[in-house]
């Protein structure tokens, strides 16, 4: 005999890569009764349950919200304010509420705003399972597996509230980890968000040149790979970048920094400095690709 | 029965991926005799004979040199000249001289230098087949199937030698197309020579700071993409920086203009700017791997 699922009734906001795949990765793990779905139009949840991604629609938040066992806001984090702010009047004491934003200190000032005494309710969650495809369409079982969650839990959070969340995570096949969330913020600023910025960055400079047909031409393999993150959704890294603006912008200016260096490196014709700079990046990508993790200079 | 092959004896310069890859792939199509390897190390032409991707290894220039069909130089750029000086008094009027750099207006001023009235018989290639594994050991035969290889003839070419490199590669299965050694030089320092810099200064940015195992820890997906060609030859992308120095800093300075006008949109948090250059960025990157060459905007 199964034991009871531990969250009979999950309801899951924003029914995307994100949200879409919690809900099947939760419900294949027997970790989910009901799952309930909110968006932003009827389309996509309509396609969202003929697809099996949800049980049902939800109906309306006096109804859905007080008998949820879970609340997962998979939302870009622009929208998370109207979420959270609509949702605690019906909030039963007993819900743990999670999020999937990118950033957390702004999430979790939002957070502190809208839901008051309620916070320790609200365990903020970052999945780190990017992908340039987004949508209910995307979602799937199994990306979860082996992929980092970091859970960037609050002092008003009970231990019994986030060893839940993680456990949660952790039947879905990740890796649960913990960082304070301004040191969330600025590991991401540096690691994923700026890399989207210099990568969008790259196209559209190449794109808005009148004979980029040319270009674009002979554009290979390198290119490809450089540039995949330049096809990520727009809204999403809009808000991620302005969520995170202030590290973002000292990991920016950091780079650019960088950058002077090299350009003035290759302005003197200075071929020591550029094969150090390309040696070292080199030694440290082949290292970090090895292990997975860690590397050392 | 077999008809002869187009090439007798070809020399090989520098059996690494592409010089390797060339003489496996020339010699399944039936269009090579024997094939002669000079390498600057004799554990490396060792390695090679093994492989099987060379016949011999070359004896002296002498005696390899005046009995060469087709002279295959695919060393770093900067060997070229070494090279070229090295074999120009043994050069016999019927071979073909060919080079595999990445950069055409240097290596073609070096070759005028070098070659005086012979410049006739040395046709400019860039294969456009780079990864980030070098080595003959990295060397296969399939590396140049359905791959571009550019030519930029010169005006003492004769139609002959220019169809006769052309076929050779076509029967290596790449895609031949020709350029104008300062449009190539402008094309690649943009699409090219630039994502190689910016993707190892990324990683060098990362590496140097102090707690920068905390960073690589939650590097991602994004980042390995983004990063595998900081992974490639240090001392070949020293050469073709410093041999594009003049494209590659225009390039480089243009795009730190772009780069100052995403800083400046995200100071102001002017979320219209930042998701309209996402937004050129996603359609023109999509329509790029759609069609895998051009694209409108």
């Amino acid at each position: 005999m199964n034991a009871a699922p531990e969250f009979g009734k999950v309801v899951v906001f924003g029914i995307g890569l994100i949200g879409g795949s919690f809900a099947l990765a939760l419900k294949a793990a027997g970790q989910a009764g009901e799952i309930v779905g909110f968006g932003r139009t009827a389309t996509s949840l309509t396609k969202a349950l003929e697809l099996g991604v949800i049980d049902r629609i939800g109906i309306h938040f006096g109804q859905d919200i007080p008998c949820a066992d879970l609340i997962f806001i998979a939302t870009p984090v622009g929208q998370m304010r109207d979420v959270l702010m609509n949702i605690e009047p019906h909030l039963n004491p007993e819900t743990v509420v999670m999020d999937a934003g990118s950033v957390k200190e702004e999430v979790v000032s939002i957070a502190y705003q809208c839901l008051g005494k309620k916070i320790g309710q609200f365990v903020p969650v970052h999945p780190v399972a990017g992908a340039e495809n987004s949508g209910a369409l995307a979602a799937r079982v199994s990306l979860f597996k082996e992929r980092k969650v970091v859970l960037t839990p609050l002092p008003e959070n009970s231990a019994l509230t986030v060893a839940r969340v993680c456990s949660a995570w952790e039947r879905c096949g990740a890796n649960v980890s913990t960082l304070e969330p301004h040191e969330h913020d600025r590991v991401f600023a540096a690691v994923s968000h700026l890399p989207h910025l210099l990568s969008y960055a790259l196209v559209h400079y190449l794109t808005v040149r009148e004979n980029s047909d040319l270009y674009f031409d002979y554009a290979a393999s390198g290119f490809r790979d450089f540039t995949r993150i330049a096809a990520s959704h727009p809204e999403m890294w809009r808000d991620i970048s302005l969520s995170n603006q202030a590290a973002l912008l000292e990991e920016l200016n950091g780079y650019q920094r960088q950058l002077d260096e090299l350009s003035e490196a290759l302005r003197q014709k200075d071929a020591t400095s550029l094969e150090k700079i390309f040696t070292i990046a080199r030694s440290a990508r082949r290292a970090w690709a090895k292990d997975g993790k860690t590397i050392k200079m």
